[in-house]
């Protein structure tokens, strides 16, 4: 199985333990991104991942390379380029009500400077089972939004497969560009991941069998939201990830794959949370294996809530879990007994 | 407003992490003390915070007022002495079942040194609104104990409000002593804050409603403490803070306001605690600030006791947030979602 | 009371906070073995500990030592040879749903490649209390099984008593091995700590009164696993740990020793675990401890099962608690109410 | 003695130690830039600093702030604003042959873009001795050049003496777009300070008397470097900061100050750096706290020299040296005996 | 330009800093070997580098092959088993007159139990310009030896040119021992590199022209050693490494190629070390590298030798030097200067 | 051969690396002093050394002694009381000119507290071959005086030596107070341990051969000083300590033993500090452990320097050098080849 996994790659920095920003003296830092940490996944499930994009010539982008190569990431079509600069983001852990707090300084990338007809995509994507990209990478320019169209195109025409975790960041583009943008792009994805609370606000889905609230919502309202998003794009799969923020140390997090006019839930898990960046990530990349690895869709859900939940369990965006240990928390080995 | 917070300031010394002092070979270290902790969460809240002390001239009292001045908070008024040492104490943080553990090693600091008539109370509270003090600066020495009748005296014949969080140190004085000394500075307190354990230990305060407990009492016990209070010594607003002990690491946290015969009670808090020290003087900080800018009792208490929550979720003795991140928490944003 | 603990001690390598193994580029490290563990608390209870054990002739060793003698544990027995290595093993430690895990390294060690006659049993015993194995030293090799014997033999001649940890490592011995072995050694034993799932596995011994599970049993299977395994081997005192696995982070903890017919449980503790490795070695010193001071039963388990508890909530193997810690969490003071 | 020092300041990221960009996995952090660290050094002199920039409203510029209100710099005139970034940039220490590697990430920072009109210069120097700015001000935008213009103009109608460290960095700006706008700035100029290699560079400067070299020159060369340059500019204090690299770890510094036709040598001092950035930086404060506090020519660049020397066996961009530390280092103090 | 390496890695454990072992209460982790050290050079010089060995199937071993997998060293070659373990080292950095220290771990590793016929050398040498080995290999058993010896075979038989660094180790193998195995397998080798004193020590060759020193030798000396060599095992060119111990933290380093009957000698470098771990591999590396890319004889030492003095300025053993900044250092680049 | 030592042991609290006290968010800790400091020396030279002290009652003093017990020193005789605290001192490490800085905060300490007759010297002596002290310890107090004088007039009595290392420190005596104490203790004292320094400022002594520098004075000066002291105080053995500080980074180290009218010289070592404080307490120690294994002078004089270069080689107080790796040093071993 191969994958293709298109978008930006940033160095993160965090203050270490629970400090905050202006406490810092240091900041721990690790590279990720939405599409790279779904790369990264892939390759630990051993499978054939690469990752396209571009990135300056100098050493820090050298080190994001290393953090891909090292998780055995193929990245030899990454682009070096004179041209703009590494996206970068800071990251401060919040702590029981204190809520954690992003800055992003992406402006300027050399990812979101990408203009069309740079990547050659039936080279790239030659023997591809899965496309995979975010909505963050269109919403990070117009050549970006471009060249996500571009690599659709050509993906569709050769029978690779469209993944697409819908993502929205209100940071990047309003409600109303995302729309639009999506709308263009969806028509041609495969699997769909979006939660209910986006697709309301890029796409006027809700349900008519509940209210409008932040809460966790009915089974039967995801329902409606994956099959209204699933017909409305002509989508054979949508999946819905379903987040219930406690605390800023723990969340509830469950997922929903709706197939074939069905829903199938995974179970509901408790975390206790690492590190919650890269926990949809996990997902997708799980939902991406588990769909092109054959298995029947509860299974799929999940083998992808669980590597989710133990991505959120470790430290930095990328997750560092196999199928194996994923599996073993599937058949139920949640209560962290040591393994000697 | 202009706030003036009269104490003295430490070194604190902790081991990393949940190490014990015997596990210890390093120490992290910040600078703190009761009424700079109220200066520096006044700095925070925007307003104009000054705070008088006394240090040894040593480049470990340099970074003492550095640690105020980086948060805005004038230090002009702090004298420098070869007179005494550096306050310090040392703090193991607990977990679980195992308690935190402090050990002082204040005794002969150069503030405790200090002598009545050091200070120019008339120009130091010139334009002042609030003066502050905790009981512990009195408990440090007689000279402290009166220094404080002369600044109270001052304050209150130039019109400025005096506040008091009378923080009993069992180690620093007997309840004997500490129930003279403060019998002699509460009439000139407009707004005080206690516990109902300190209030019986120091002024034989004890509702006459309920049980003598060490658990959460009802409300009604609350509000005896506080009328009693107010009414002994004559305080028109009286504060209670109530911390539940669950274990080391979580602590139920709330507060009451009781004013014109009337109590406001926060909601209560269950806080997993990343460092609970400087929680108390948080909510101090917050009662000045939100009485002296003219908030209602109701909206006055929330905005303490939110104040504490965020305090006690932040390491080190000082407090870092803002305003609008405690109104966000008095609001209800409590579930730790990322800020983007 | 005199003690002699006679195993293998190792150097743990762990990396930082929850970083994995693949994610480590530093290892906190410490000494600990079981027997080496139990020593240390035995010291720290103000008891005259010694440790005895084989070690190769190198500054890891000499550290491993001084782990031992800081806390004042005589090492004068330790032989030091140029024949194998030093034990090794490393920890990742788990986090909610992810288990902890624990790679060894400890074949080859200088201990295991010990030879009977090595030591001289007589003169090390002379004047102690008691003696201390657990189940791992027999596990490690023939010569260490013999060696056991070999003291068992003489402690008891020389009115030593014995204590034995049974604690079964399916990765060191199979079950009908160690079950061979362990029954030529308990016979000797005056004092077996075990839990109920290795009584049925090495000995077959199980309750009739209730369904096989893994869950947490009821006090009646417990007890009459305890009067069985008392029976079974003519061991007058039998205790039972008993683990509750909520996640990695989480585990409920109690214990029950079964003396003269009788069974005597603790209370139950929600631990929020800061490092489980020892807790059970922190156990057993803490029974040798009671019973060898005279504690009646009740007393004795409550001081064992109190030491186990504030030993996970300490770092590293060694458990760190004075007498004086575990009597106060014994009396009732769990709510880690800062000590000043 | 008031001094206004105009320009940008960063956030300094650094691997720990030795460790190279793509060894990173932390980053020491700091902030400081050209005319900061002027600031911070005059302010650590005693004298009245103020510092004029522009900061993007988040958390990590409040830091930077706090960082200069630690040492008591005045920031009461820094605009924050919704535009733009804050400048970053990495360096990477070298190590014997292996030299130190700077990552500049700074373009696009709310300072670049800041515009003519935005400063109230003449109520900012209003009351000043001392306006300062570095040639990287101008060098960052048209903005920012037109900016130094501005204030130039105000402050010589003011009577505020003007110093400028031509510090020409070829990253920012080609030698031509340099030469012009300083040419259109340092007539304003009262002190300026420059090497041989930059005015040669900028200004086609040349000596005589000497062959073009990059070796340490002759005295004769940077007397005619120097005695060129103020009467090419009108400049009447000139001076020159002489850097010998040994290697990454080891340089000679000295300088010079050209004035009333005379020139001053410091001594030569053989460094070994603990950070050579900043360096300059505090060579430019000192030299403006002995002019502006009437030390003769000889002690100033004395003063100015020292002052260079401890701020590079100091870590970060910020020195922080006191005028006691510096004069003993003048009077001879450079053994480094233990100070008890 | 494709090489495989065929060799041992291992992870290494060091104290932080300065300390000793038995001060240490961290080890900093780094993954090598000389041979993967090689790997990762090449790697480095943008060559296709693969790295043949055995590990065992556990976490550490999977960090092992992340760290050259990162470098972009081809690791399908590496046989994962459940054999043995993965060897380590613990190195304690010396300073001033105090050596540094290294204890070997590394009995029993995976690697040293291979046996004859497991690696397909036919297949894993197709297409290979140079295969690479130290005398470490077949030090560590008589089947790493005859593994040796088979892939010398296979790789003469296929044209693919061989280059070996002696590197004898005595806490490995006898001297005696050494030279008869090597005496088998450097009549296969197309370049290898030795130092005089182990030529002496192995082979008994030495120089008729000098005393015998632990001193650096003359030039002459070194010739003749290196012609001896050359001609006693037909080995067309041979290199040897001169290392000038002034201190444990600074060496004189400079190294000379034969070949052709002709010495060519790098210059000699004063090196103030930060890890001088991996510095003759570095040279190893730089050699194969050169004159497989056709650089000429002094061209091709004097970038080895660089290369070398790089490494022994970088942390850890692998070394992290692109051939850009190695041919500054060649071409004079030796001051240091910070590079912006 | 068994030793007492008599003195205090203080936490010492530094900035990590080469940070400044004001710059410190953390401190590194260790435990020593200059008594505590010779037992640990004696300790690792395989002697039996016991030291005694005075400490308060807290977990702080618990890891001072542990910090002893490791090194294998008896702690036995060292008084815990609830009376006085635990000495401090802070260290800032120097770099190149910048000159390392020493706050003391030990005032008030326990043991400066002690009262004659609190220690039982018949009891403590007995059987021992050196009583050691240094001027430090009578420095602390009248009571440690007059201790000291008992102790000596006990210990000469029992036939005990007597080694003292003057170490004059004038930041808690006037050299007149000095001058007059150890005019009292000096005719007690086999071993005395000074330099050319205090030997004027205490007694006046001064070679009339030579000028007043503080430079390296000739070895003629150094004799005289030597045979001075000897002849006014009778004491048998005198040695010096010759100290030349290059910078803060590198000193010259060497010493002088003049015993039967003759002088013995070490040879000089030029050292890299990596932490100079204790060197002369490993001096001291190194001396006793000669002298009272039988060394002859020069052999003695060797071994005390070496220990004293390796003490300043390495992090702490505490020096952990074994009597091999110092006669290795003595042996010429000083280039610092890794040890494998």
């Amino acid at each position: 199985m191969k994958t293709i996994c298109f978008g930006e790659i940033m160095c993160r920095l965090s203050p270490e333990g629970r400090r905050r920003f202006v406490q810092a003296d240091r900041f721990e830092i690790c590279y990720g991104g939405s599409e790279s940490n779904v790369a990264v996944s892939l390759a630990n499930f051993g499978t054939d991942a690469a990752f396209v994009s571009r990135l300056p010539k100098h050493s820090l982008s050298d080190a994001a390379l290393r953090s891909l190569r090292e998780h055995g990431v193929d990245v030899s079509h990454v682009k070096r380029t004179d041209e703009g600069r590494l996206g970068l983001y800071f990251l401060e852990k919040g702590a029981s009500q204190r809520p954690s707090k992003v800055i992003y300084d992406r402006a300027g990338s050399s990812f979101s400077l990408s203009r069309p007809g740079e990547f050659d995509w039936s080279q790239i994507l030659d023997g591809t089972d899965y496309f995979h990209f975010s909505g963050i990478t269109p919403a990070l320019s117009d050549g970006c939004a471009a060249l996500c169209l571009e690599a659709c195109r050509v993906a569709k025409a050769a029978g690779v497969k469209i993944s697409c975790d819908i993502n929205y960041r209100s940071n990047l583009w309003s409600p109303e560009r995302a729309g639009a943008v999506m709308n263009s792009l969806l028509p041609y994805v495969d699997l769909a991941i979006i939660n209910d609370e986006h697709a309301k606000l890029l796409f006027g889905i809700r349900s008519t069998s509940a209210a409008d609230t932040w809460a966790r919502q009915t089974d039967e309202v995801y329902t409606d939201v994956a099959s209204m998003t699933s017909e409305k794009f002509g989508i054979p799969a949508v999946a819905l990830t379903i987040r219930g923020s406690i605390s800023a140390e723990v969340n509830d997090w469950s997922a929903m794959l709706y197939i074939n006019n069905t829903s199938y839930f995974s179970k509901q898990y408790r975390i206790n949370l690492v590190d919650r960046i890269g926990g949809g990530d996990a997902f997708s990349a799980g939902l991406v294996y588990a769909l092109g690895s054959g298995y029947g869709a509860q299974d799929a859900v999940d083998f992808a809530a669980a590597a989710a939940v133990l991505a959120q369990t470790t430290e930095f965006d990328a997750a560092e879990s196999s199928t194996d240990e994923i599996i073993a928390l599937v058949r139920g080995a949640s209560d962290g007994r040591v393994q000697r």
